[in-house]
């Protein structure tokens, strides 16, 4: 997961994607880059937050009225601001491009570009991929136009595979947008007088003062040439299976994805979940959430069960990384650390835990036995969202199978391995319902194994074996 | 506000040192420092968070079984490192320290120090008058015992006016704690095996493993020496005024501060001003908190109003610092950046905002325009803590009476001011009732102007000439 | 000026780039980079020396047996690491370049590639022109072979003017060496065992341990291909015209360029000046140089004259740079900080100073009057080069022929100007007769106004406007 | 060896300090430190050169009419800026103090000061010992007189036994400065105008425009009094036995030390070794000085045989620190990094080469094998010192006796060992007679044995564990 912004006709396009960018930030804190052109493309990548990374004497170095952003999310083993966007090719005419997704033909297309297209690929990134096939188009055209554009991203639409919601500048010609047709990842866009920006998701818009948005279309291309005139076009059908994991935990509250409030969907995600919790009722005293983000669901079930509704695990917003004492065995509880308990919320009482979605389930361990320390008589759990089962070869970084644990025991023995009374998963028809009310095209191939694209051998093998590309 | 944190008998005192700080970081963000003994005073000091100042490296480098370590609230317009804590002096034996409170006389002591104890003060903090007048009293003895600890601390209790909550090591003699007879500032500590630890707050001794701890008592001096053996003794009988607003604001909510729950404190706030906003429940459809510190006393408040509770304001925590674009004259709405409306909780209601004090009013004013332009049809606010009037001279940052909000506009008018449909405080009553329980021994000098000392006109002065100090 | 290095063949790129760019140090403090490749082009350039730039976690970072590195010359009010060399760009193949030199026509060359070729030009360096003129032509072919890069050179050639030594590898291609036809700049390689070594200056070489070495050709390309096998043309005739500043002050003494050992030029320009001298023998009692350059003829000239030699001026080796006081009016003289008198060596005395060049004469000036200061009674000034006149298009940093001291005043009057009793000039017989016995293709323009090529307008205009760009 | 030097009465103390400390900085390039006072210690100490520390943001900073700065020698496996001077005591006064020297009890004061006197010393570094010593005494006394300063540095000079040239400065009292009876190093002070300054070489002194200066008598304090007046007292007769070493190696040329001209001296130097030599005059065809430091005398030496005096070693300035390949065993010739030969000068001929002094003789080896294989048909070696046989205790890092080249062999064997043909060890008599023209008060105990004064057994163990410890 990764979060981008841009915006062209700006009156300070830095000032602007600075704004942009910290509102997608929980996308993102591994590096960050802000690329602008002036008759020249001004490029800043650094490590870590934007607000760290960025200062007031950028503003003068990063001029011009046009620019792209990207934050990345931090993934184990690789990165470094090599593997930073936007990235930059100076041929045909100099672009900048970021993007949000993941290629699943990456190493079919890496061997093309080296091979026969001659392009050399210098980063493990998969952007660079999609602007150097983009690029090699895009470079054997004499000329360059809206319909020239189109041609080209048609041949990124047939060569690359996966997910990619992309944004680029290409000197003197124009900016660029267009989202792979599953339209997995989100890709927002509003106009308000000179000014049109793009964003990961509607709050960044919102920020620089863009009240009104739309989405760009799976399949779509958009373009806004140098006299600031947009050209749009849908250059292939929609087959939108959009991640459903952005309304269960990535995106923010406050976000509209593909039409739909985050914080509306996660608010009838609880309601799904009170539902099929109905029954248990009166097995429950209070409804804990684990925040921050369960909140907004575990509100909406402790309003429809009419149950109590309790803050009693504390979040503590500065732990950074933990040191282990040389010589130390066992490694800490980094659980306690982040998390404190409320002892007369908990104390005493039959709790039931409410979290967005269990991966390996390490964490939810930690949590049902600090609260059980922390005198609850009963502990349960519940998470409104399926379990997951499957690997995702479109940008999350879950690949192994084996690593879930709703993989590792049968349903009715999960409370167990956690130490759970009892666990609930919402259910698919549930989550589904949640979110889309009525709408079906998601991707929940996690949850369900259903993928939008047939994952060949090959993509398969590449998630596992690939322990050094970064995702986008 | 600061935090402190010392440790004494510890396996690995820089280790314990590190995670008990990071658990008082939210008192203060400004400098930090960690100071560790192992036949030499192993200091390190540095602005910013305890996470980015200290790394894996100085686990080799401030060893020690003994430390003491200090954060310290940012302060407009001074600090950087040189008034960073602890201290150091050389003379007698070798002492460090670090302290939470405020030296009132500190220009009189300031003054008898260089004149005629000859003790030079080369940054501008509190803790070197205390450290100083400490040394000085101390090295005058020509040995070292519990006795003549004692003698030194009394002399500083008669000299030194204000609040203080100290730690220090003594090379070679031992660790020393004391608390001003008022008790303004806490302080707590607990020993578990070999290990005694001393803290702002006791979150931080359970971030250690250290379950069962007791405030150290107004006017008290623990003193554990080089075998491990603690002594204690009461110097003064307990004048304690503590300062509420530790638990209106400042401490966890985890947290327990003489003897009172934090978390607990805050619920019953929210239960008083409940009970004196009952008549008028009827005039709000939803109750909203500002997050984070008003949660608990809104849900409280929601809960025994029998009003739904939702949260309506999304808080970004990526904001950092804002930049002006050149020539751009009016300054950002700075909230708009940090707190995101949820439109469908505050459209077409009538909203009752809860905060926990208003100090100057301007963040007041923009969180009701910001919910009222959002579509909320009334927009009531209320906190849970009385009209702020009278300034601080314990080491709280308000220093001009006129610039708080309740001193601009009588009662009535103050709704008025913020843009706000009506506008309550908690009364004065209610929050002694509310935190205390029957105890009233709190320092309410902020709301009532009641003040546990004699304020002298010099120490007036000294809070609105002295611009160049930092706080501990 | 700049120095170029490069390897390939060798078991550790990184550490023999590291240790032949310490020795062309001199020829540029500005930024350095290097670049390896290793399946992947490993860059990284930095400000500074190259031993603050680079350190031992390079080794494992920038692996690999082929790459090349670069150092830049300071020049004031532009630069920065993004002017900074070696240069990449990804299409075709991959290729890293630097160069020293200069290109003359370069905004008709920056038009043609924006315009024409479509490559994007993103920094202010000479060598983007040239790798963007080699890499269109490049990828407009379908293969790679030595008789297609011939071609492509051939190309550059006909279509660069100016100056420039360059090394380049070709990712998976191999290693690639020109000098352009004029062969202004030096480049010098050599071979053993496996490893060949291309460098500025052939110190470089032998700090690797290469002792044998020749001069690329002017107007040559060298070819090194994956299996080490090495081809050589020269495409163009030599019209050699090597600068010959490189012998009076560039290049280091104990190099060799162009088959002309720099210290034995050195000696005999200082030969030559005693030649021209030799009538006025008796006027001097001691001759001292200005350190470091003019150690060399100074102690030629002292011993053909049989007048003493003395170090009558220290250089101070840690000057770095010069604070003025706020308010303080007039400059400090530099100079007397850089340069101290040996008064015993100079007071009373008749004292010739001898210099490498004088170019505005403000260093002459000062040096004199510290000279008389200490008590000399007459102070003689002569230098071991021709009088500059003439502005410079190929890579040195002389610009404006007005501010050349020999255009200020007639020859009669400098002497005055710099307060000097006398004034010599080495005559540009002298000059090309003491460097070449015998051969005579220099460029001695600037001494002479005799351009090597055709100097057009444009050209001409480009010297004076151009305050942006940074010269390789 | 470290460098010292302070000032007071100036218009902008740090602008002076800053010229001043960089003519000195070739006595230690490890750490560096400046302090003014301005109603306020400003202190600033950090690793590395002088001008790469502090910049121009330092001017606001370190504001103040009067200050000391330091620059350190480096030593191995000690340091960093935590050993790094001036030092600071807060009691009594306020002092900074900065010294150059070696304490030879140090252990002895080291328990006396923590047991009896109980004043802590928190870093390895003599001046801390001083500094202490001084404070106890002076803050015993009630008031401050010069009488009472004399009375302290009297319990100094019989306390602490060594080497010490001592500048401090104390808070609104005035500046001190202090050289042991011994007069081991070098201070030297001159006055003009409101401004005094004091250092460990003249240059720094005339940098900021004191022309006219005279030593500190060793056994004397002088004091510069609040209102600029100046005292100054011999307390003990002296029994100066100035390091010779100074003469030889350490001083600039340009400076004067204790009244001798440090050029003069050295061109004497090389004028003995000729006298020594000049029997063997035509075993030579020409001298070669080792650069930078063997210059002078060489030519003196060169002059008096007359015979040909020619600069065949160039030193390369750029080397820093030199990698290792992985794998790599054995360690690189650093002597060929760091010195190149000019062949034409060396080949065929029989040379002679001049150093200042031989310590262990690997570096000699390296030489005398390069200029070797450049071509010499014999290589001799002379040194205008005599052969170091004896550890010093005063402050140069030679400490272990065994490691001398002169001890590992006799005499007769000497050019063997370091591969020449003959090797010539200027005479003591020789040096002495050529520093000091009939004076004889110099220590020159690393040759002759002869300590200036008596070397306990206890100061001897002292030198030989302490690895810890760092010399000022």
């Amino acid at each position: 997961m990764c979060g981008i912004f841009g915006v062209t006709g700006s009156k300070n396009a830095f000032i602007d994607l600075y704004k942009g960018l910290k509102m997608i930030q929980h996308r993102g804190q591994d590096t960050c880059g802000i690329v602008t052109y002036d008759n020249h493309f001004n490029i800043k990548r650094a490590e870590g937050l934007v607000t760290t990374a960025f200062g007031e004497n950028d503003i003068s170095r990063l001029t011009g009225s046009v620019g792209i952003a990207h934050v990345r999310y931090p993934t184990i083993g690789k990165g470094g601001v090599e593997n930073a966007q936007p990235v930059y090719t100076n041929t045909p005419y100099g672009i900048v491009m970021a993007h949000n997704g993941n290629v699943s033909n990456y190493f079919q297309l890496h061997e093309r570009l080296q091979k026969k297209y001659h392009r050399y690929i210098n980063s493990d990134v998969d952007v660079q991929i999609i602007l150097n096939i983009f690029s090699y188009h895009l470079s054997r055209q004499q000329n360059f136009s809206f319909e020239i554009l189109c041609d080209t991203v048609k041949k990124v639409f047939s060569e690359v595979k996966g997910s990619y919601s992309v944004i680029a500048y290409i000197a003197e010609r124009g900016f660029v947008a267009f989202r792979d047709p599953i339209g997995f990842r989100p890709l927002v866009f509003g106009r308000k007088d000179d000014v049109t920006a793009f964003s990961s998701e509607s709050v960044s818009l919102e920020a620089i003062g863009i009240d009104e948005y739309e989405d760009v279309k799976p399949g779509e291309v958009i373009f806004i040439d140098e006299k600031n005139k947009m050209m749009r076009r849908v250059l292939e059908e929609s087959r939108q299976r959009a991640c459903i994991f952005e309304w269960v935990y990535f995106a923010r509250p406050d976000s509209v994805i593909d039409g739909i409030d985050v914080y509306n969907a996660r608010y009838r995600l609880g309601e799904k979940l009170a539902e099929e919790l109905k029954n248990r009722r009166n097995d429950f005293d209070v409804i804990i959430p684990v925040p921050d983000t369960a909140r907004t669901a575990s509100l909406a079930c402790a309003t429809k069960l009419n149950l109590p509704y309790r803050e009693g695990l504390i979040k503590n917003r500065y732990i950074g990384r933990t040191f282990i004492m040389p010589g130390q065995k066992k490694r800490m509880d980094a659980i306690r650390e982040k998390l404190h308990p409320i002892k007369i919320e908990l104390s005493g009482k039959r709790v039931l835990l409410i979290d967005d979605s269990i991966v390996r389930g390490n964490t939810s361990k930690s949590i049902v036995k600090l609260v059980r320390d922390s005198g609850a008589k009963e502990v349960h759990f519940a998470v409104y969202s399926p379990a997951l089962k499957f690997p995702c070869f479109y940008g999350i970084d879950i690949q192994h199978a084996d690593e879930f644990l709703a993989n590792r025991a049968p349903l009715d023995r999960i409370a167990n391995e956690i130490g759970a009374d009892s666990m609930h998963y919402l259910s698919l028809e549930g989550l589904v319902n949640g979110v889309g009310m009525g709408r079906k095209n998601f991707c929940t191939a996690c949850f369900s194994g259903k993928y939008p694209q047939n994952v060949t051998k090959d993509d398969k093998s590449k998630i596992h074996c690939d322990r050094k590309r970064a995702d986008g």
